[in-house]
């Protein structure tokens, strides 16, 4: 997990012992007063509860089980993965986790750096109530946890959420184009809505970016194309037609190829406004 | 307009006189201080404001123009047209009203019933800043009004606030629809997810009703493909492509074409789980 999320379970008064394969960006955490481990199975060492928080599947999938780390776990121990991977993936982890007499959560969280450094994350978590309720104390300090389904569901409900997001920027970007060539206010159409049925977060904080040209990530426009590959992957294996969400998937790698791959994925106005032209 | 905005007038202290196609419809009105208007001629005797709110265009057309409301009006008389109308018909409106020295706002609202009952509206106005400002005591006591641009831009900004609800509904509708397929619980998917990024009153509201089944409108599936029309044809105007919003429109007629024109718009849901089986 980043910085923001470590200091937060600091400040709730936990014990933390810190792995990261880049051991410089612990620094800041270490002063906080963590404890830095020199490899992964010395993290697991006396750790009643285990946080993962990586880019995806298969670094989970190397950190847990590759380098030791659940090996090396005492017998009850609690892995909670926060990382945002694919539902399958976190079950297959939760049953090898299971398989050796430990816990397991997956537990993605939405709400950005702002979410991380307030402690007011969205947590998603998959597994059982009891132990979801168990870890009451630890996803209190880092935001709000629901239980939305047995293992597996915390990160289709990660994908539900990037899905959503995706698409309601698509209808902010559409929106806020159609005002500013109308000859309207963008600026002022955005603060008109945000009171009205269609206020929304997106609009709030990606709506602000697209009126003011500010595409800086934030969430890449990479990442959001990795995030609704998987969401796709997923939605083929039901049999579920998503329309929507693969025009957007169209639109975003569309923008991609256009250059706009590293920038923030409120940019799809770009994309939007290039179309226009 | 409605009973609940009409009411919030007088409680405001305004003395109204009303007119209705329908006089009946004006009877909680009257019991509540109203005056009523035999034509809508009388309507104009005395008025310094005259607020219009019609089904559409056409019906602001007649009860404007050839119903001689406009003509029977006293010098400086303000028009305020809450209808939600074409832009374009609009800007028609306001020159043909201010070519005899009277005013005019366009002044279309959203927030629905919850809105108007509680005097909470959005209210999107186009026209003169310093006019809007003079009938700031009028909108004041219906809900939050922000000026967008000159004429007609109220309601542009009007379509682009329906095109953001009819997208975001579809978003919000893929969403639950692959929580439930995937073995999440719908109910509290949306509980986790309203705290993050993709929190919106689409999410709140329709989501809500997808998860509960209540269809019952509401806003029909047909306003809202009335609504879209009316956005794609702006668009076409202005040479810009919507892709979300013609995909969503696509949708909203497959499913008027299913039958379900006349439920609520957040049925959405159910022509997309018809695609998945």
């Amino acid at each position: 997990m980043g910085k923001p999320m470590a200091l937060n379970l600091l400040k709730a008064g936990f014990k933390l012992r810190v792995w990261n394969r880049t051991p410089e960006k612990a620094l800041g955490v270490l002063e906080a007063g963590a404890e830095l481990a020199q490899s992964l199975p010395e993290v697991a060492k006396g750790a009643s509860a285990i946080i993962t928080m990586l880019e995806n599947g298969a670094a989970v999938t190397e950190v847990l089980f590759s380098s030791g780390l659940v090996a090396a776990s005492e017998p009850g121990t609690l892995f909670i993965d926060m990382s945002s991977i694919a539902p399958a993936i976190a079950e297959d982890h939760a049953r090898l986790v299971e398989a050796r007499g430990l816990h397991y959560i997956d537990a993605p969280v939405s709400g950005g750096t702002v979410g991380a450094v307030g402690g007011t994350l969205a947590i998603m978590a998959g597994g059982l109530e009891a132990e979801i309720l168990d870890a009451q104390h630890i996803f209190g300090a880092l935001g709000t946890v629901t239980h939305v389904g047995p293992h597996g569901r915390g990160q289709l409900c990660k994908l539900v959420n990037q899905s959503i997001v995706a698409i309601t920027i698509g209808a902010v970007a559409e929106g806020l184009l159609l005002a500013k060539k109308g000859g309207a206010d963008p600026a002022k159409v955005r603060q008109a809505i945000l009171g009205g049925f269609c206020g929304s977060r997106i609009l709030e904080l990606h709506g602000l970016r697209m009126i003011e040209g500010n595409f800086e990530p934030g969430g890449t426009v990479k990442n959001q194309i990795k995030d609704l590959n998987a969401v796709l992957e997923v939605a083929q294996k039901l049999k579920l037609e998503l329309p929507l969400t693969k025009r957007v998937h169209g639109l975003f790698l569309e923008l991609a190829a256009n250059g706009g791959e590293m920038l923030d994925h409120s940019a799809l106005y770009l994309e939007l406004e290039r179309k226009g032209k």
